[in-house]
């Protein structure tokens, strides 16, 4: 697994604080953390970056921000654009 | 109306395409239009924000990205946070 993976949370179904103790953890051990998300996902990727931050009393923050979007094909065989989002959390020292 | 106001495009409910053209209109009169959402809304602003980007034949280009929460007291009195997004797009010269 590259450093890139092991630094990177994909926001899924999961409960939202399985993603927010995954983040927790991972800050641990690297100063930086990016929650990744696309589509219907990206709105828990907000949260769980704010519930980090704000939960942590200033010992983390929000870094760059990046929107963008995938070619993804459906089931019908279109192709569809599906919105991403990626959000950096650090470790302030 | 202060000027802060008619630079920012709301998400709500209607179709992703009426944000889409109203962006558009108020890039036309303004340099920067800010799209904010909250909540289950800010997927839908990715995707405005997007779409406004791709379909400008590089004319636009997104700039600052801000998250945060806002605390909201719910139909039973608890208090809530909601996250929020501020997306700016850009006119380019």
């Amino acid at each position: 697994m590259s450093t890139e993976n092991r630094d990177t949370i994909y926001i899924g179904k999961k409960p939202l604080m399985a993603y927010v103790t995954s983040t927790l953890i991972q800050l641990s051990n690297s100063p930086q953390v990016n929650i990744k998300a696309r589509g219907l996902s990206i709105g828990r990727a907000v949260d769980v970056a704010q519930i980090v931050v704000r939960r942590s009393d200033s010992r983390h923050s929000i870094g760059d921000i990046k929107i963008g979007s995938e070619s993804l094909e459906s089931q019908d065989g279109k192709k569809r654009n599906v919105s991403t989002i990626e959000i950096a959390v650090k470790r302030n020292n």
